[in-house]
């Protein structure tokens, strides 16, 4: 941590501030320059928060030298993340990507779902996703289906092998939702409701953490961090598009910068989900690409049996034959990206 | 509502269109222009959700014309909202705007506290603020004292006669929040926590909804309309500042036309808290200031006994002589524009 | 200047570092952490391009302790720049805040031009303001009168005694410009084109600089230096909304904490325009006083004498009447602020 | 257009808009609904300002029904626009992907500059870029060696054959700049600078057009509209990233989806800059094989002979050796996609 003097602070002011700093377990090393003088807080104090020290007589800045979460860190913890399932699927680090696939609500429908399932699993797929309880931002808007929609969800796993994933949306349904699902949901609105995280971090079931439609990458993996805390580190981030500067031609922009960047400062597998990232389903196959071809550990999309009656997000949702068709091409991509990860596992070695 | 074909839509995609609408109880109108036909669907009925159109084969737009929100919405509800408290405290409309003062999280020592509750008093403060249950950005920031926090605020109450505000982060937690607060707050970050504006919905608490940091007017809006759905109509919305194109002044951009819209589209009261709005002590008074002329019901602000100890958010929490000094000046405001405001309720009549 | 260094660097990687800042000028002080090594760089040398030093070998960060703008800084510069006009017309520090009206663009009716500026007149406004070059997203919208417009603000001038703003657009125009207009502006879209910031540095004509509607606060200070750097320091600084969260309810979001900012930061005028900044008329009144309880120099307004058949902007633009109507309170509110300006001045003598 | 007029509109406030519209020359079809009126307006007339109508009484809402840009939009013009150079090199549609790369700016080292073209030739590269007027948001940086840039980009254009892009700042360099370049570059912070567009159109040189840092699609298309009214069709879109909500992990938030959206809207050639769309060195090859696989008609990258000692832009800039271990990737991939274009091309046959 590093704070910054305003030219006018007195000695006092300046020795006010080492002394916290000793007092909170700090060396503190003053540079005085011509114009103003600069304290460098040397210890590794993840824990202090760095804003109280802004409201000390003539702080002019308090800047963090380290990032603050530790657990999510790739610094201390070099090897990837890889998460392993009973079924033998594996996601982060160089395995395969995976193709997660489904409706965004699960409907009353359960022929219709097991149809989608039905081609996930024919096309390869390795997840089945879609949402008993939805977030809507109107309440007028359907809900979900609740514990009726996560039978829906085992019993389609039941038929085709699939792995479910679903969103959690209360620490209240979490026992439930754990009970039938084989990967736990947050939701992008959720991301930062604490208590959840929390709530999650305490359980031992792989999550799905979506990133907030706003969050920095620094809130982002300090709820990683939330979670991981509690002692679940089967985290697997999710980009999800932010608010961007346009939205009439998509409805958030989807950031693909976000998985390298992942990459080089955590260990956490990332996947990137360009259906609620665009909004659109003429834009899910070129950025599904682009998000592997960065260097994603997979992809999740909305796959509906009938998307003009969908209850929920009918416009970015790919019917069955236009995911079949567009999944052919992603296959090719995800078996290149594949061979040549496993080709430079090799030369590592 | 109304949608806009593609140029190159067939008669039957046309048709398709205005038959689904006319089974969801609209009535549609073509308009066929020289490029395309736009289809008018009449009828008030904001429970659809609209994207479902955008599924349709060579629909390009669906433009919405009615606000989806109903219950917050001015229209058929053109009396402003007054909430009124047990010792004649009066929020929203024509009334005398509110101040609400007091520390950002509630800490051990509560005769800091004590000093700080006393000073709002003794300066015509009608609110003691105070957080018993923190969210915090990282996991390793202080997270509250829990109970014992909110048994400290009624305790302040009990001592000056202040009113108790302090956030409710989940609903297990919100029976005992009921218990000790007179009004509850949603924050920020829960502003799309729907479980938990649902919870809040079925209480009869009054409720100070934040608005969250990227939310458009709507998105806020729509979240009242949660908690109004329920039969909690007691709802005071709350402007904290949104995301904006500078963060390195300020830490996040307080956005005052909110006020001036709100009172134009919906009748519930809206405050605004500038200390969150800015993260910066020097910019509460000016922005106080300009929140109470645009029509503000009320500010918001943080207060600490000692802010250089504060453990959450020191640098934008006041001293108790700075909050003194200051609320002087704006009091003068607030009596000014009482005046102002029961001159024009007089002249009405 | 402070420049972390990675945990992984090598005694070889910093030492390169120290000896550039020494090449640079700067002295540098190593203060090695457990973790990482952080070295500051003493000196006041502005005129380093921050950047370079990212390219380094194992450099984490570059971190900035200084402001890099001079001129515009309020270091080393504690008075409030006024500007005097011929006519005693004075803008800045605790002068009476100022009212620029006229309309977006300068139309060929010349006689409704005139209406307007009576009328601003007749209010007490000092400025006439009117586009006769109009920067306008559509090629296809009217792009103004140019030379005969700049006639029309003139022949207004003479009739009305209030003082010209008019926007250049390019060099080329700028000789034109400056012989008709008292005030020249350089529009939000143009705030880094930089080669007519310099051009207009060159002159000693007053110039009103808008923000750039994504502009931070350093590269609107860093504008205004490039024309104070070419000898032109009479700057206005102009808010006039930036791209925000919202969109539907307004066409920008205006940034009211920048008044206060850039008074503590800068010690030029800065002054606000609640008509692009809002693009709606019912948010001009209220915007226009929250800017000027917030210490705006002044505030800039759109008004037409009959907004239905404007070229431009009519929906923001005021009629007469209504312009009128809203003047009026809003010189009480700007009698009251002299008042107490002009008392506070007596004080600190 | 559809105007939607508020629920209490009176007859006649209906029928000015109805007027108003067919004294523009539209059709005007009424939708009374239960509610409120909406007003569909018949006819392409993309050249009225829609905003005037929001100034008539009781209109609610205007709504644009066809995009305002007409030359540069995929209706009325289905083939690609396919940029030839006499060297036989050929930029849009299903064209081979071209290579951009070249320093920041150009330097007084022409030797350098001559090593980074050599590189680029040698790697198959297309195009060197440099810049001899350099936009510096600070005026203490470097601000371009100005016609002796130009000349030592066309002696290095002369040794390699690379054609030579260069940005124009301003109207008065363009007969200079013409004479050097074989293809002018607008800056993205002149993107609305809408007089240095009108020059430009005026010529026949291609131009790049770079998208601004907070500009929606819509503002972009407008700008290359600008262009293409002057009678010049040759521009190429280029995405340079936008104002993102995260500023500390890269400079802006690189916006991988417009390239398919552009190729859905327009028929113009779009290239991808990741070197200022990311600002960080490791970011290029991800996101250049992300832009490439998403379907961008290139890459524009920045490669300096030295880095560490570059005049600017040295975190973002590769070195020669880690540019050329990188092309062979990129080549690679660019292989086969040229591959599955012509696969498709002959299969459309």
């Amino acid at each position: 941590m590093i704070i910054v003097m305003e030219p006018k602070a007195s000695e006092e002011d300046i020795q006010r501030v080492v002394k916290a700093l000793e007092n909170k377990g700090f060396r503190a090393i003053l540079n005085r320059g011509d114009v103003m003088c600069v304290i460098a807080a040397i210890g590794d104090k993840r824990c202090v928060d760095i804003n109280s020290f802004h409201s000390y007589n003539n702080v002019r800045d308090v800047k963090l030298v380290q990032e603050p979460y530790k657990l999510a860190s790739r610094e201390g913890h070099e090897n990837d993340t890889v998460i392993a399932f009973s079924n033998g699927v594996k996601v982060g680090g160089r395995e395969k990507p995976i193709i997660i696939a489904g409706p965004c609500s699960v409907e009353k429908d359960f022929d219709g779902l097991l149809q989608v399932a039905t081609a996930a699993k024919e096309m390869g797929c390795q997840f089945l996703r879609g949402g008993a309880f939805k977030p809507r931002t109107s309440p007028y808007d359907f809900q979900g289906l609740e514990e009726k929609g996560l039978q829906y969800l085992a019993m389609a796993r039941e038929k085709t092998g699939l792995l479910v994933v679903t969103e959690v949306m209360d620490i209240m349904e979490l026992p439930m939702v754990e009970e039938y699902a084989d990967v736990v949901q947050i939701g992008a609105r959720n991301m930062q409701n604490f208590k959840l995280l929390q709530a999650v971090g305490r359980t031992q079931k792989p999550v799905i953490l979506k990133r907030g439609p706003a969050a920095t990458v620094r809130e982002f993996l300090l709820a990683a961090e939330y979670i991981m805390c509690g002692g679940n580190e089967k985290v697997i981030l999710c980009e999800r598009g932010v608010k961007g500067v346009d939205n009439a031609y998509t409805r958030n922009t989807l950031d693909i910068a976000l998985v390298p960047i992942i990459k080089r400062f955590s260990h956490l597998p990332i996947i990137v989900d360009p259906s609620h990232g665009t909004g659109q389903r003429y834009l899910i196959e070129p950025m599904s690409k682009a998000a592997l071809i960065a260097g994603a550990n997979g992809i999740m999309m909305e796959v509906h049996h009938d998307p003009e009656h969908a209850s929920s997000d009918g416009a970015q949702s790919l019917s069955i034959p236009e995911f079949k068709d567009m999944i052919k091409r992603i296959n090719k991509l995800i078996g290149r990206i594949d061979y040549d990860n496993k080709l430079a596992a090799r030369k590592e070695k």
